[in-house]
């Protein structure tokens, strides 16, 4: 299991959470995903045999946000 | 019909537009709701027989944003 923490910028709502968390969260693979609104970060504990930090990123991207 | 333009405050992204618009535009007597994100401002087109200004106030204070 591998857990990273990215920026992501854009999130401004308890939306932005939600359409996060849930479609990571959603992800084979993923085990959990938190959204710290307040500094724009994404923490994610997932098994990259599952999958990769590049979908992840692209999930995240595909919600219209910008991951650094 | 009559036609009034509220001040929202706490509308920060599209997913809250979609949540006054879709959640005022259900309502019966509400012809059309449009938000304005960078303004803060909702403009909603409703027949005053079939819906009251407070219940499109409340409607929108539901979805957790302030009405001035």
């Amino acid at each position: 299991m591998e857990n990273v923490t990215l920026n992501v910028s854009g999130m401004s709502c308890g939306h932005c959470v939600k359409a996060i968390e849930g479609s990571v969260g959603e992800l084979t693979g993923v085990q959990k995903v938190s959204v710290d609104l307040e500094n724009g970060k994404v923490n994610i504990e997932f098994d990259s045999n599952a999958v990769t930090l590049d979908q992840i990123k692209e999930t995240i991207d595909d919600q219209g946000y910008d991951v650094a």
